[in-house]
């Protein structure tokens, strides 16, 4: 608190993620990260940028990713832009996209980047509440707004919507952008990109945090119509030209088209959280169906903070909300390894 | 232009930053780029990221780089920020300690992406003109103001202030934050630094790509008391959690470290310097006195834009702003290696 702040500074609450903690020999299932290391040819491509080549700046507009993310999914690199991360991305949407005099719309249960994105863009937002069973309903949002916004599957429940339910929002709200996150859709739920040609207003972002195991080199993209991109290449390009690294640009690439080794870990993270969901409905849990590569339980009996801090006890992490009071008794389990999943329902077991 | 941007976005004017071409066998003397690559140990730590750690997020605070640059300076990491580039580091700057009441202050002729950055935060700015001189006068800065940000050495000037001249500024002007933009500081002018600990208002920007020659790494800072670092925490993490990978992170942390390697480079740039601005005025340039990595001359006789023309048909690229009239026969050369300046010197020879 200083007069040297802005007054809008007073009043923001930022994000807080998920614990990166520094101790080794951890099962770490509370920020889901993939189980798996990036392809091996993504770390070929990315030795190669350790090189003298640094001393110049990379390609601002980041060329040729945005053509390999358009070629992966038949696009043209008009409908894509790249952002440090997918928060980044979504940060220039909501400044971009999503300020308009009409307050957006966002389930009450959902990413909680999003409030904290509007209270940094003064944005006002009514949030919508998930049905009992935690699902997305669409006729709730088909009413006046700026702008909607919800993750497909929706974090951290992990319940998906059906594509057919994302149509017939998007041939309703015509006016307004709508915005499906689709950070965790390669896990099991249906992409809305194949919609893009067909409406102007919707945008999807993705993640190469999650399903192509590159957390730690922060890129995630955006796909629209070309006007929508335009927006966000003029805001990116007045907060600062050069987000993307050469180690970024160069093994966002590589991963890009890599789709086999993409297919074949997200199946590998499929075929354990099917596994993990039944060992945990075997013990008591309740499990919603998930389409991502986290399960979001509640135990019938145990109280959620007891088994959280039991298992944190024995060195295996995983996310507790907390509030709202709807979810106070859920765990988001990040689908770890077939062994880490073996371990964390070993310790369950002595728990619950 | 479309219904669906957000009402800012029709009224932004992007940045545009120096071309990146994409053509072999340029000489290269119009973004600022060191001539000699980052220092071996920070190629060694870059080899040793490209790992299967890549499927874990960052640390979202940089905790070991930030003490590292602490540690540079003979700070705290209380007093550092960082971010993807300095020119993150810049906008967040911004709206979280420029964004109040009354205008900013810069100077009329300086870092072009100032008046960009008050387009996308819709801050009121007021334009100091140089003196004759292209120097910056502190007394012009005498007077109520919101905020007052300047380089130095500025650009495309190269010119330097005195650190005296900063510190008469200090003293008079307490209520608003004084932003010095240090990006070029290394080759020549003196730092604010160590000015941090008497003066509250007082921030500092450093980039890595200059003088530690890391452009293509994306990683700059900024050091002041902890009370307006925590206010660009606050704007950074209401905005993205982790703008840092875990190669600009690795990399930067090296190069903050290997301090002689950094001196020796920052040395063959000054002496060259030296050299080619004896071979400029030789030729018949008036050549402005430099603190930077880059000098800012224009001919006697021949037209800059004739000259820069000529110098792009035999691939020398150097920066020609052509705006405002002012600077309209000024060219901004980078400062390469000693085969490039003699080039450079050469051609130059055959074309005034």
């Amino acid at each position: 608190m200083s007069q040297y702040w802005s007054h809008l500074i007073h009043g923001l609450t930022p994000y807080v993620p998920g614990e990166q903690p520094k101790i080794n020999n951890l099962i770490k299932l509370n920020t889901n990260e993939n189980p798996y290391g990036p392809s091996p040819k993504v770390l070929i491509a990315l030795q190669k940028e350790a090189s003298e080549s640094l001393r110049l700046y990379p390609d601002p507009n980041s060329d040729v990713l945005r053509k390999a993310i358009a070629s992966f999914h038949d696009l043209e690199s008009s409908n894509v832009f790249v952002g440090n991360g997918s928060d980044e991305v979504l940060a220039h949407t909501f400044n971009a996209l999503l300020n308009h005099d009409k307050p957006i719309l966002f389930p009450d249960i959902t990413y909680s980047f999003y409030p904290v994105y509007c209270g940094l863009y003064e944005i006002a937002f009514e949030t919508i509440p998930l049905n009992d069973s935690f699902e997305i309903q669409v006729d709730d949002y088909l009413k006046p707004n700026g702008g909607i916004i919800f993750p497909n599957p929706n974090a951290p429940t992990g319940r998906s919507l059906a594509l057919s339910e994302i149509e017939r929002l998007l041939k309703t709200n015509t006016s307004s952008v709508v915005v499906i996150d689709e950070a965790y859709v390669d896990f099991g739920a249906e992409s809305a990109v194949g919609l893009i040609k067909k409406y102007p207003q919707l945008l999807v972002t993705h993640t190469l945090s999650k399903a192509r195991s590159l957390a730690g080199l922060r890129v995630g993209y955006a796909v629209g119509n070309p006007d929508l991109i335009e927006a966000l290449h003029r805001v990116k390009d007045s907060f600062n030209s050069y987000p993307l690294d050469r180690f970024a640009q160069a093994g966002a690439i590589a991963a890009m088209e890599d789709k086999a080794y993409f297919e074949e870990t997200c199946h590998k993270v499929i075929s354990t959280r099917t596994h993990l969901v039944k060992e945990l409905t075997d013990l008591g849990f309740e499990v919603l169906p998930s389409g991502a590569n986290f399960i979001f339980a509640k135990h019938t009996k145990k109280d959620a903070e007891v088994i959280s801090a039991g298992l944190r006890d024995k060195n295996i992490i995983v996310r507790h909300f907390k509030k709202p009071e709807r979810i106070a008794q859920f765990l988001r389990i990040t689908v770890g390894t077939n062994a880490e999943c073996a371990a964390l329902v070993s310790e369950l077991k002595q728990l619950v």
